[in-house]
């Protein structure tokens, strides 16, 4: 620690302080590529849930930062020895839990061109490609989704890279309110109505009260198991008809194709049909399902998407793209910018006046924006929709393995038909009276499939049912994983009908 | 394009698809770390403003995705040939626009390691080391900017990376408007009312707009080019009297330390004085002069943050980090929480309910998030301290000499005392007629030395004046690239006057 060789930087005594030289660059950075290479090659080795306690790391660092600098050399031996022991490796093949993050070299080579160029692409002019890039990567993704036109550049609307759906979401919801308010006055923001199933991620309602929308008028409306945990158009109609009735205004539907707790898919064609009929804003949240869609197979989940306002996609999630990469698709990009465009005295040039360019500033909700296309066009170049679907189909086929095995042992059931890579099961054992009791087994049987640091799962609750997740889709899965996966689970559950 | 040979992942039709094999990720990623470091080698012989016009790459690249993978040579052959043509390099030392983006190998290899890992820290559980290494880094930067206690977990508040700024503003915002309307009920909305200078930056109003703000109680505060374009105290409290009178709800100050304009210092101790008298809450936005109170001689212009709720700097503005990175600091973490967080069931996990975690989900607008302390934590490691406050004064001289080189040429004149490393001036041509004239020679001047591709540089309007904006602080600029600039500018003005 804090020892001074000559591949440390030089220290401010010593003169001229240069911490870009190429050449140093270089050489640091050939050594941190095969620092990560050597990670993901032993990757199998760590327990893929970290095993650490809360405040593990509080103890082993200082609390202050070094005055002096220090070698990247003892730097990299404190990643190894405290950063590594304290990550879920979300990376693991063995990691199924949430939703995977997936990932590809070719995604890592353009998040390192990203961060090489470090353009911050707020307007047009701050640099042309970043802005000129993400157009045709975003058109490129919407025909590999077969997205109608009126999404696309190309066509009569437009696309945006969002960090993540929260902020998708929230730029659509702040173009729909003020264009509500544009016609009803600022007075009825406590007027506006919301509205999403029960299945909606929390991210819906985060965005609405950030945005200032009533808390009361905030609808989580009811599915049901036998529905597929879709919502359905009646139930939304309904919502919006006594809303109406108590003089609210309805203003924006958020859809899901492919919910968090069950890939429910809610019928996006039927529901824009009735908010049609009441100007409701319609948003198609596809941040996991919507990647299945560049597979004809799957493409149906979409239909009807042509009646929608706006739609979003996150490649981080299942198109091999790192965090965080989330496209926003809308028909009516003059909304968006009317919400969110500022125009300050020092941003102000030529071509954004003369109204001939895209400046993305008034896309989203920040100022600074980075040069996220690159990545997505190097996966789409690199591989190829070909492979991708074929990456799509893959991860579906070890799902439908997994489904076929829990299946097969009496003792569990599958909770819901499976519809994307998602496998919702539980444990029934066969002394286990009531609900109750199922329950906790499947709480046991979960933390101590996780406790082994050997595979990870997560949980969720659809329809009053405590149920585990098996979400196949981290980038180095084979079946070999998935297979020693299900025999642990079955471990997991002899010990606990030994121990009951 | 489009040929396949043995370096190209396998097509689907050859059988497994593998974009993470560790041997070709090493491959790949060696030959961009050589790229890299050849691109910031030769990056001095690049136009500094890209030169292209509106559209150039829309006719360059095919409108659909190739269906079949193209070998990564082709690929960047593209990155070489039409999107580096199309980049404003912020990285060139001849960058003195805007604010420039600071890097560094340290954060660059951070950056490596963040992707990395890929690593979604929503809560504690989903990777602890993510959290608990951003809660040390957010006390150590908050050590090295002696903020008092009340700012860090190890005293009574706590710090948090946001993306930029926009999202800094914006969640304190919407804290401080919940615990408002907790207080006065939902109904008071549109009678909240928020104050800051007219030298702040458009996020802040943006910001305001999307938190559902009244757009009329959005109050710019005049400032003058007498008081340094600086907050007066008065001039805030009488607006919050009047506010007060017309029977609104004062809620929130956001005062800037460094303004984008000028570089501006709002008095924030005896702003935060006035503002404890009505419980406004107050929010230092030190996005770029931040960083530079981490050497003694500036720390000055942070005197009274004691007395505020919550500070944001964005190290990649002049800290060497790289986009995006900006760190928030709260001293009530509660009321962040309170107002912005979730709790779904998919999410549900022990350490979370037994409150013995910190969950960063519930401090920023998104749900996923990125492993950023690593960027941050290999800076402030790699360089000390000591190296940081030797890069800012390094800076923060080079900009001293360029106001010498202004104040020497009887043509130009310096429009606003410096405080930083930002400069602004104008050329004052001898047969200028009122300032209509000498605008249009700054205009002129302006796009003749961006034009040249050898120097950008950007504007602002202040007080009423139109001034050039000369922002020493791209990581690779030397004494001789400022001399260089100079000289251009110089060169420009006789071209003008010659022409005139």
């Amino acid at each position: 620690m804090g020892s001074l060789d000559s591949n440390t930087p030089t220290d401010h005594a010593a003169g001229q302080f240069n911490p870009l030289d190429p050449e140093e660059f270089r050489r640091q950075a050939h050594q941190m590529v095969d620092f990560i290479a050597d990670y993901y090659r032993k990757i199998e080795t760590y327990p893929v849930l970290s095993q650490v306690q809360p405040a593990y790391l509080h103890s082993q660092l200082p609390h202050t930062p070094p005055y002096r600098p220090e070698p990247m050399d003892a730097i990299m031996k404190d990643v190894q020895s405290q950063i590594i022991p304290g990550i879920t490796h979300w990376l693991s093949p063995n990691f199924f839990g949430f939703f995977p993050a997936t990932v590809s070299t070719a995604a890592f080579l353009g998040e390192m061109l990203c961060t090489c160029f470090n353009s911050v692409g707020f307007n047009w002019l701050a640099s042309p490609a970043s802005t000129e890039l993400e157009m045709v990567v975003m058109d490129w993704l919407a025909h590999a989704l077969k997205l109608p036109s009126s999404f696309m550049f190309s066509g009569t609307g437009g696309g945006v890279i969002q960090n993540t759906t929260s902020e998708a979401v929230l730029v659509t919801l702040v173009a729909a309110r003020d264009r509500a308010l544009g016609v009803h006055g600022i007075d009825f923001l406590s007027k506006l109505a919301v509205y999403a199933s029960d299945q909606t991620h929390s991210t819906f309602s985060k965005a609405c009260r950030i945005a200032g929308i009533n808390p009361a008028n905030i609808r989580s409306l009811p599915t049901s198991v036998e529905g597929g945990f879709a919502l359905s158009p009646a139930v939304f109609q309904s919502a919006v008809e006594e809303d109406l009735a108590a003089g609210l205004i309805p203003l924006y539907l958020c859809t899901t194709v492919g919910t968090t707790s069950t890939t429910a898919v809610d019928p996006i064609g039927a529901l824009a049909d009735v908010a049609r009929d009441y100007g409701v804003w319609v948003h198609v949240d596809c941040a996991y399902g919507g990647s299945a869609c560049i597979c004809p197979e799957f493409r149906h989940h979409l239909n009807g998407v042509d009646l929608v306002d706006s739609v979003s996609l996150s490649p981080h999630k299942w198109l091999l793209s790192y965090l965080d990469c989330c496209c926003l698709w809308v028909k009516q990009p003059g909304s968006l910018v009317r919400a969110l465009n500022t125009n300050p005295e020092y941003l102000k040039n030529k071509p954004s006046e003369s109204s001939s360019v895209v400046d993305f500033k008034d896309w989203q909700v920040g100022t600074g924006r980075r040069f996220k296309s690159l990545r997505l066009w190097l996966v789409m170049r690199s591989y190829g929709v070909a492979n991708l679907q074929s990456h799509i189909r893959s991860d579906v086929r070890m799902a439908r393995m997994f489904e076929r095995l829990v299946r097969s042992d009496p003792r569990f059931e599958v909770t819901v038909p499976r519809l994307f890579s998602l496998v919702c099961f539980r444990f029934v054992p066969k002394r286990a009276r009531g609900p109750g009791q199922i329950e906790r087994a499947n709480r046991r049987l979960l933390d101590w499939v996780n406790g082994t640091g050997r595979a990870f799962m997560t949980h969720t609750v659809a329809g009053g049912k405590f149920m585990l997740r098996f979400a196949v889709g981290a980038t180095l899965t084979e079946e070999r994983h998935v297979l020693a996966a299900w025999k642990l689970i079955k471990e997991g559950a002899d010990g606990l009908e030994e121990r009951s």
